[in-house]
């Protein structure tokens, strides 16, 4: 007989068991499998617009395609395929690389890239952003990660996480050994935060021998959708200075905002408008990311993370375990650059990106009204608007027969109704339990990315299915 | 005064404190500070080729190109800027991806390009490989350290690494609470493999309560540039299947082969032609990149790895954890197809791929002999010949007034001499130090990469200093 594998199931790391990762978690692997028999997936689990039909913009794919081939600029025909802005771009960003995109950069990204973050950062909130502080990243996970890697002692390390939250957050504490703490937000205030709860949290985290170093908030909320105000940003900013606690400011749906009460403003606006000590003193590091807003481009794995009054040798340390993996990936970073740095009113390439950008913007804030409105006429279904961000969080709730159905077949409650969507309707969602919920809540979470041309179809096989499940499982039990 | 810091320098992880990491470290700080001041360096602390003036190869950047703009395709001129090979196989690419390179892929990569290695490997070693069992990862640092992270469950857990090493391994091994257990390289026979040395390391490590659970080795070796025999495989294969430990294959640098003697061999190929229970049982993981080799891709971030005979519930895992990052970066996995499926005879783009990576790899072989010459021409230099990958490492035999000058500095000899180095010719490398060395030994890490224009005035340079160097500090003390 063969021996034990050295890496068997029970004897490699712990954390690395412990993990999970519920958006690529069964249901994932259910509708992969069924997309391989023939049947068509609607993928919703993740935010991933491309993938759903959205197509990327002209001007900065002509830039990132120069750059891949700056020899084209050499070619008198190069005019003919290319706008002249897209060819001076690509100049622009090759002059800041150290060989092209092929040569890796600084562990941080390139120099030049940070400078024009900092500038966006700059004109964006009105308080001077220095590029030492900003360090790009191969998509905003990876930035997460590095920090609370910093964060992290031991298991007595607790990060506060909003529940719903996205999973990368409870992966992420999981494997680097920490404890997440969780805080609630109000799904009946439309999922706002709730500054009671969490100092509540707090306070018995740490009367379980818990210290509390991170905050985590997501804003725009993933996957609740919830646009913060600005005084809640203060609570959370008065918080954690007073409780001696590291913000981590999730800003990655910035600019996908679908209302105009509350624009989005940022955690480090707000912070710098409250003046005094606290401004200087409260340790922020923020993310953002070129997968999201209109750019939509998540492949190219590009992300930048900005901190605020964090130790100099920390951001060292940071530094060195950035070196580890030599450089991000240079393109992604081109792409920061562009993203931030768009083309402004007169130049060539600007109407063209102007009515690209606005299309999609516009296409996204029609398509939360008609999901969201969508599971609103459905029976035992209730859904807070999508604010901002990608998602619907809509909370479904189950009568006890499919309770019951889903203990007899083994699967969580809000898990076995989501299996049962994707065989119905091939609409690949992700169950509730996998962002956290209120105990005996159930709610499934999916993209607002499937197309406007698509989507009524959808919600309309949707309602079919759930109006006809709800039936189902609404008759007594004796007569299932 | 303000509070002191939540993530101050005494308050972060241990791990990342305890990490160091020299490729990036005081050498290349120094280095880059120069150059703003206006100094001309020449950096040879990393293997990034393009950084030195290597050019990219035309027919995959043109599929690069057109991968990002495929609305150039539509264009009746696409054929005045690219070949029609580079068109269709950037269509080719495409149609594997759920929506351009935009989108995230499947958290292992493309199926399609992850297949396409499955048949470079079997066309490599005439033995099958599975997709299944390959991931892609964002430069192959990233792939070994997940592997790592599962392999290491704490710092009784040790990894097998030769010394000298790659410090990416030390690095990693500290960053994730783990312990290195070297085992030396023999010098004198140009840095082979010392299994006497390697099985009485494994000894001491276990009466010091360390379980050894992993072994690295670096085939052709990294920063010692030696290619090993097929007979040292089967004895490191033997030996890590009796010891019952995992075998990590980094051999980035397969095609970088400066000798005709020992051509590569993969452990893949060594462990399936011993045949018997071995090849079935041996776990073994094996590290490949585009940003080494004629390509020297490595700003582009792409890398694989593949399993062989590892636990599936432990290749679950390992999927489960690459999930939490999503996706690596999409062009990078279509650079590994680039790399893995080159331009065969009788297509367009076949000539002048075949002429462009011929030029490359004959300009190295070339250069590593300019180098390690080089280097034996100077005063109580002595270097073994650059086999292959992309480094010297030679030792250098530094004099008493040497050492007690660089301990008045408070600097260990060899960064001594490398600062010395760096600050009279501008040649910025890494001191051996970093990647260990036997004690009272010192040595200085290069690669071979400065350009065959440059290299024999480089070389000049390194001697007036070295041998400048060796003539002042081999005066008696009291004369200093």
């Amino acid at each position: 007989m063969a021996p034990p594998k050295v890496m068997h199931p029970d004897s490699i790391n712990e954390n690395v068991k412990r993990t999970s990762y519920a958006v690529r978690g069964e249901l994932y692997l259910r509708a992969s499998e069924l997309q391989k028999e023939g049947k068509k997936i609607i993928f919703t689990n993740v935010g991933n617009p491309h993938a759903l039909g959205q197509k990327p913009l002209t001007f900065p794919r002509q830039v990132m395609a120069l750059c891949q081939a700056p020899f084209l600029m050499d070619d008198p025909n190069v005019s003919l395929l290319f706008a002249p802005d897209a060819i001076s771009r690509a100049k622009h960003y090759l002059a800041m690389t150290s060989g092209g995109v092929g040569a890796y950069s600084d562990s941080r990204g390139l120099p030049g890239v940070r400078q024009e973050i900092a500038e966006f950062i700059y004109e964006r909130d009105g308080y001077p952003s220095d590029p030492e502080h900003i360090f790009l990243t191969d998509g905003a996970s990876k930035g997460v990660q590095q920090v609370l890697n910093a964060l992290i002692r031991n298991e007595k390390d607790g990060v506060l996480v909003p529940i719903p939250q996205y999973p990368l957050y409870s992966a992420s504490i999981t494997l680097l050994g920490g404890t997440l703490v969780p805080y609630y937000l109000k799904e009946e205030v439309n999922w706002s935060l709730d500054t009671a709860d969490l100092r509540s949290q707090i306070a018995t985290a740490r009367k379980n021998g818990i210290t509390v170093r991170g905050l985590v908030f997501i804003n725009p909320g993933n996957p609740t959708g919830q646009c913060l105000t600005e005084e809640n940003l203060r609570q959370l900013i008065e918080l954690c200075h007073r409780e001696r606690i590291v913000l981590l400011a999730d800003e990655v749906y910035q600019t996908n905002v679908y209302q105009d009460v509350r624009p989005f403003i940022s955690a480090k606006k707000v912070l710098k408008g409250m003046g005094g000590p606290i401004s200087k003193e409260l340790e922020l590091v923020s993310f953002h990311t070129v997968s999201k807003g209109f750019l939509g481009e998540c492949g190219q794995r590009g992300g930048y993370l900005e901190m605020t009054n964090i130790h100099p040798q920390v951001v060292e340390e940071l530094y060195k375990v950035a070196s580890i993996s030599l450089s991000p990936n240079v393109t992604g970073q081109i792409m920061l650059g562009l993203m931030v740095k768009p083309p402004k009113p007169g130049d060539h390439s600007y109407p063209r990106y102007a009515a690209e950008s606005k299309a999609i913007l516009e296409s996204l804030r029609k398509r939360a009204h008609i999901m969201t409105d969508g599971f609103n006429a459905c029976q035992n279904v209730e859904c807070n608007f999508t604010e901002g961000a990608m998602y619907s969080f809509p909370q479904v709730k189950l009568p006890p027969g499919a309770i019951a159905a889903a203990k007899a077949a083994g699967k969580a409650p809000d898990v076995f109704y989501c299996l049962k969507l994707l065989e119905a309707t091939g609409i690949s969602t992700v169950p509730g339990s996998g962002f956290g919920q209120k105990e005996g809540t159930f709610h499934i979470r999916t993209t607002i990315l499937p197309s406007e041309q698509e989507m009524p179809a959808m919600m309309a096989s949707f309602k079919r299915f759930n109006d006809g499940f709800m039936a189902q499982y609404s008759k007594p039990a004796s007569k299932l």
